[in-house]
């Protein structure tokens, strides 16, 4: 059976947006190891509760499953040490973990309220209610108010994305000289917001804005070819 | 000639505070050499200029000069190969620099509000003309507006620990297993806090603390020992 991955869709099964998801979509795709993915929905629940839990991405390899993105480029490195490394090392990856934690709790959620609306808007019919409740439980407001006068929190958005602008002014990935897991984790984040939103998050003249380019180019256009808004 | 490091000083030359040369300290302490520091104050521009620049830390080591907190970690892991890792190889050293750029603007400018009243009570008194000028243009206001109501801001200030927190949740140094240059890097700007100001940047119970606590008895006690508000 070939590697799976289930990978969260929209309405269009063609609309894949998850951040997460792509962090694991392009794991695989430096470890150059092929995937079939399957469009999994918010409430497709059942679907994976083999996997013990309940969100994407969840990794069949073989007849291992593993869930969770930063356990899924974990598991990679290990199970194929022969393939280029996506961290470069256990130093790196401890090193890395930090970045992830960034982007987890600083980076998605601001990037959330930019592209909220858009979300609602291309998720599955039946996915509406259940993204209603827990986005609004989450943000303790409705979608709409959350998402309001977005333009507004663009400064600050902008401005919390300094570490990220000013390491790469230093250097050209945040891996260093190559891309790996450390800009995978981030990309993740920029391409969320690219399939599932037009708004721009990023000015043209931001540091961020070439690397992203960069990313969109690698493997062969991956990140560009994908289904975008 | 001893390896040498110009170390910031407050009006008691004995208190050492500057978050980089703390970074500094702790790395050549990683690296097992031993250094002389020579205490400096923030207007004796003329003592450095040999470096080309006009901050400390700045580390003479033979007939190298090196200023830059990141640059002399470089320098040293480059420089003393043979001797235990800053880093842990080229792929770490470059996942770090994201580390270090988020606690230089960050970290450290999140933590100033809340020790800047102490800073300007124990810096050199010839100092504190520079000082003032210096910090009221950086912030747009007075000290003593920066600086008030410094309550009021904790709760926010603790919020953007949260990569930090969730990482040292998920292993127990920065680094990994162990502590390296990533720890010490944000350790830096903890102890400039707890030498210079008796206020109380975190929570008993936060993860940080007991983090910050071995970090604090790390190399027999370097940063306990240390002239402490």
């Amino acid at each position: 059976m070939p590697t799976r991955l289930y990978d969260l869709a929209g309405a269009d099964p063609n609309l894949r947006f998850s951040p997460y998801c792509w962090r694991a979509k392009f794991a695989l795709a430096h470890k150059g190891l092929a995937v079939e993915t399957v469009p999994w929905r918010f409430t497709e629940k059942n679907e994976i509760a083999f996997s013990g839990q309940e969100r994407v991405p969840v990794l069949i390899d073989g007849e291992k499953t593993i869930p969770d993105s930063w356990a899924i480029a974990c598991y990679l490195d290990d199970a194929y040490p022969d393939r280029p490394s996506l961290f470069g090392g256990a130093a790196a990856r401890a090193a890395t973990r930090f970045l992830n934690s960034w982007a987890d709790t600083v980076l998605n959620p601001g990037i959330v309220r930019f592209v909220l609306s858009d979300i609602f808007g291309k998720i599955h019919p039946k996915d509406r209610d259940y993204f209603r409740t827990s986005r609004e439980q989450r943000f303790g407001m409705t979608l709409e108010a959350y998402a309001a006068e977005r333009e507004q929190h663009l400064p600050a958005f902008r401005q919390s994305l300094t570490p990220l602008r000013t390491t790469l002014m230093a250097q050209p990935y945040l891996a260093g000289e190559r891309p790996a897991y450390a800009d995978y984790i981030v990309f993740g984040g920029f391409q969320w917001a690219r399939c599932i939103s037009p708004f721009a998050l990023i000015a043209p003249d931001d540091p961020i804005f070439a690397w992203r380019e960069r990313m969109l180019d690698a493997f062969e256009g991956l990140g560009r070819k994908a289904m975008a808004a």
